[in-house]
């Protein structure tokens, strides 16, 4: 079953640095990705640049972990789900959302989707939009990054297309009954809530005393 | 509203040849965005492996589309869903997913997540599970490429965690009541199924006649 990994022997000032190198990678990634889409160069600029990419992926692999990034925490409670593909700042997958959580527990974020996330034309991909309230709501149902909740069942209800560009998502828990906590949260934008979501989250056996 | 682009004058051998150029460039993006969550190389190679990723978007971008790339079909019927983040084959968030349709109209696609859809340790995310499910949920409930149906609802249960690893996932149409279907589907692992969805998609006003 998940386990997260414990890091010793790293200061919250090198986790700053490490999120600072990778990360910043991680964004240049990022307008990689958004201009592999977008572009309209010919097969022999896209041959030159994929010379490029090839060699830069050759140098990042020369030494790598084992398999996937994993969730670290270290000895000084510093939690790094870096390879998170919504909240990753390591992965080039994710926005990323940075989650803000108030005194009530209460989290929003406000973020910008562009190319990397479309599905009908100049709108965000219904599953994107699932995707991000699945993580809010999960979110807010976990309050303890050693006994996380994980997503029992989630409902969507879109109301009308989520345009690109930016939004804003929140989420709230309703209610807690033993392992099982509910959530209910929204995606928005300047017009206000396009899909809106509600979930019940259980805390995993392995994860239960 | 979204409207689909019709390009004219691409042939089928040329939407080949295109498929083969910008593809093969997100398979190499793809490629890298693994090694960059994965890397454990230092500060100094980073920032070299950043100066030929930052070389590669410039020359990509001296001549890119403005906005995201929308659908394009061509007069020939071909359909280019390509900067699609679940099927996009020009799009590196996409693993990408390839969509087979039996004679009743049920589809399947087999795939593989690695890395970079990680949520709990050695787990896909949650809400990649929800992202996958909607997509192929939407793909049974739309018949006709010009008249899609847009998720109203969708509700996915998680039976337990999907490993990252060789995946499929599958859907069929359970009733089609006007201008609403009702789709069902789940993703599942060698073992069986891990999460299950059912969906209400609905034919969006400007595509109804």
């Amino acid at each position: 079953m998940p386990r997260f990994t414990r890091v010793e022997h790293l200061t919250p000032d090198d986790v700053a640095q490490l999120r600072d190198t990778y990360g910043g990678l991680a964004d240049s990634v990022r307008d990689l990705v958004d201009a592999t889409i977008r572009t309209e160069v010919d097969a022999e600029a896209v041959a030159s640049a994929r010379a490029q990419i090839d060699a830069a992926t050759a140098l990042l692999r020369s030494r790598q972990v084992d398999g996937a990034f994993g969730v670290q925490i270290t000895s000084h409670g510093d939690r790094m789900p870096w390879g998170n593909p919504v909240i990753g700042v390591r992965n080039p997958i994710a926005p990323p959302l940075v989650i803000e959580r108030d005194d009530s527990g209460a989290v929003r974020t406000d973020f910008h989707l562009g190319a990397a996330y479309e599905g009908p034309p100049g709108h965000v991909h219904g599953g994107v939009v699932a995707m991000v309230l699945d993580h809010v709501l999960g979110e807010v149902a976990a309050n303890d990054p050693e006994s996380p909740r994980f997503t029992g069942t989630i409902s969507v209800r879109y109301r009308r297309a989520t345009p690109l560009g930016p939004l804003r998502a929140e989420g709230s828990v309703s209610r807690i009954d033993g392992i099982k906590a509910y959530a209910t949260g929204h995606i928005a934008d300047a017009d206000g809530v396009t899909a809106e979501a509600e979930g019940v989250f259980i805390l995993p056996r392995w994860a239960r005393g």
